[in-house]
């Protein structure tokens, strides 16, 4: 489905390890699935159903994992240990797409701000007083940077994206359309006549090295101090960082999960859907959160690997029995 | 409280196909509800209860169901089967919006780009290489649309909103402010190291015919093949479309609900406020999920209109049983 | 971690009114944590514990509460009731933004537009017809106000806003960026064919005094009447209001929150984050709904104080007996 630069086979399988079977010269055009593929794509398979369904289908060579052989195959077969990552690195390769720079004459860059070489900034797009923007990186149409905002290299800022002031991202930072970095933290105090007043929220927010940010999301930063999201983290579209939260590295948090002020996820915690994490909480490294459970103010949720679901948040072998025992109850009741 | 262009009553009678009782040259201003109806207005009234406030009120006519009859109307009455229908076809007629038309100065339209007739597009918009916009379209002021995105006829695209690339829409479609299509889907896949490498998201977005989507969406376009929304299917604010999901025709999703990736909906389905759906669930024609329930991996929801609640979801009536039969004990522990 | 122009102690102990023990001429620069402070910040401690943390830090004064004495301190001291209250009095004196005015070039505000004085409109901005900008009030970078809107004194809109026609906002309301204000209700009428026609969402938006809304929220405007928010109330991110829903005064509502359509929230209440409100909901004055509840349609929550929590919401007390006998029969079915 998408065509790249054409790429021998035999190059494809030095670029991720993989071992070749077949006509190192043939050339690959592009990547798809096995329903969509046509004449000079690649597909992977990952299962022997799978590459059944592969050899089949009209594309130019298949990479498969360590189940495929020589002896089966009607195509050339690309071998790797885990063919769904080889597969994603051949089409980083053949997909890279061809970078327009500069910047446009409808964006309004400050004077005292610093744009790098190769950067590309879109039309329409709002760069304020003293920003930095590194090397290579592109900013989308109609995106606001604000004062002092700080931009590594090779970060890519999708169109309609704030940035407020106080903000710092590392390098290959991706952040998706509509998403607001840096907004003010949720942290009131009443006063006498019982009205809201806001605490400062004078901090900042930082985005480490590779962290993903999806569409429309919300990272506010500190009140007094920072919001930190460290390397490599992803977060899927609409997740919600509240003032002062701690983000570990190579975290995984999918859509529409929220994190409320001053919690801290530890490093390669995965974390579902819809999830709601209220204030205070810890989460340690490696745990793994179900979609939509919750876990209340104060709470640690402890255990690499350990899997916690439902409001509030409990290891899941005793949810699912605690389920049973629930819907044996009320099957009993109808007779 | 809107006010259009007067029309007579006859007019209007035969326009939503209601039966008219009294005057058909009274000339009607505009919709409104029964509490702040003024002369020249229409209202409707659902119940005979509702008739009665219905012609206490300023309003100058009512529309009503079958339940009503010339002897006890105090004021021109249209008598309808689906009396809130026929409300909603009428104020279509009298609040019919003329349409300014002309592309704002501001807007930067690639020369490569192609607009319709009577295309209006805002200040602001940035319209990128090879779009194509259909006849009577409106783009709203800031909004990006990128490289070869297909808009088809009297599309109405809200400020603000982001289209990607990849991304084509049918005619008539609505697109609320803020709205992001077409962004790029959550699918890592962990390296050797232990780090999250983004699988391809190549795909493409399909919305079909009289798609309607409220303001700050987001519809992850497909990772190899397509996201698909079929026609007439209605979306509210904050709904989550991952990559590759296919939504049927006739679809109503509440706000803030999520559906992860390659998850199908079926036909004339019912999805509730802030449901969650996981990856690679079927949801079957016609089935209704109750608000805030969730659909683990994998699951199928059958049913034409058995309405199911809860996480994991299930049949209403079960998890109403579950929830009395919880109670109860609860209440014995007191004891 | 703020810096402001330099107050005298005695100064900031007469604005927030505590009693000073120590020296009325010490300098205070800035705000801030106790773990972040240096030389010239003020912190608070709101706990002995905190207290001797913050006498112990590099800051220039504490705000602390009347457990503190003059006895015990080696800085200055403002002794308060509620210090967390004292510091955020200080901080608004502190660190008050110097606040530039104007409008900028590429904003393009319609002839017929009205800005008050010391106005700033920042780059980009679209101000369409009729609209009404009091006095200081600011609207962030490629925002868009749609015709007639009226903005009060004092407001502070970010960037990337919309504001559709029909919204009218009182004085100091605060809305982040990439908030959407006023957008079309979800109202469906199904037609003889089962196709879903869009109910008339021709009200209004009303939002009063001192409002404050996070960012990428959605406010729906009303179908025939108006959705309000009353006085004093505060949004977090990414919340969902839908048409015609009253929210009285001083209500706050955390992140990820939906309310259905003609739903009413009373004063004081609280609302924790992803809860979910059906439509045609009273939710009384000062009722508490934690993180996660669900409220089905036109139930009524009642009970100033009161907390419920679960889906279906029901009072927290119970709430929790029902978790602890589950647990109690899971655990039994182990043995």
């Amino acid at each position: 489905m998408a065509d790249g630069i054409p790429r021998a086979l035999g190059e494809l399988a030095a670029h991720c390890g993989a071992q070749l079977i077949g006509d190192a010269t043939v050339l690959i055009c592009g990547i798809a699935s096995i329903e969509s593929a046509k004449n000079g794509d690649i597909v992977f398979a990952d299962s022997e159903h799978k590459l059944s369904a592969a050899l089949a289908c009209s594309a130019s060579a298949v990479i498969a994992g360590t189940f495929a052989s020589a002896k089966s195959t009607t195509k050339p077969l690309l071998i790797a240990a885990d063919p769904k990552l080889a597969f994603t690195r051949v089409a980083q390769l053949l997909i890279e797409s061809p970078k327009k720079e500069g910047i446009a004459p409808s964006a309004q860059v400050h004077a005292s701000a610093k744009a790098g070489l190769h950067v590309r900034i879109d039309p329409g797009v709002i760069v304020d007083e003293r920003v930095q923007i590194g090397d290579f990186s592109v900013i989308g149409a109609n995106s606001v940077i604000g004062t002092g905002v700080m931009i590594g290299e090779q970060c890519r800022i999708g169109p309609n994206v704030t940035i407020y002031p106080g903000t710092e991202l590392g390098n290959r930072v991706v952040v998706q359309a509509g998403t607001v970095l840096g907004s003010t933290g949720f942290g009131y105090v009443r006063d006498e006549r019982g009205r809201y007043q806001l605490f400062p929220q004078v901090g900042r927010l930082l985005v480490e090295d590779d962290v993903e940010i999806g569409a429309n999301c919300t990272i506010d930063r500190g009140a007094l101090d920072a919001t930190v999201i460290r390397r490599g983290s992803k977060l899927d579209n609409m997740v919600h960082v509240g003032h002062n939260v701690q983000i570990g590295e190579d975290v995984v948090i999918a859509a529409q999960t929220g994190i409320s002020g001053s919690s801290q996820i530890g490093s390669r915690a995965i974390v579902g859907g819809q999830v709601g994490i209220a204030e205070h909480v810890r989460v340690e490294d490696g745990a793994i959160l179900g979609a939509q459970s919750g876990v209340p103010s104060n709470k640690v949720i402890r255990g690499e690997g350990v899997v916690f679901w439902g409001t509030p948040a409990r290891p899941i072998k005793g949810f699912l029995k605690e389920l049973a025992v629930l819907a044996r109850l009320a099957r009993k009741q109808d007779k």
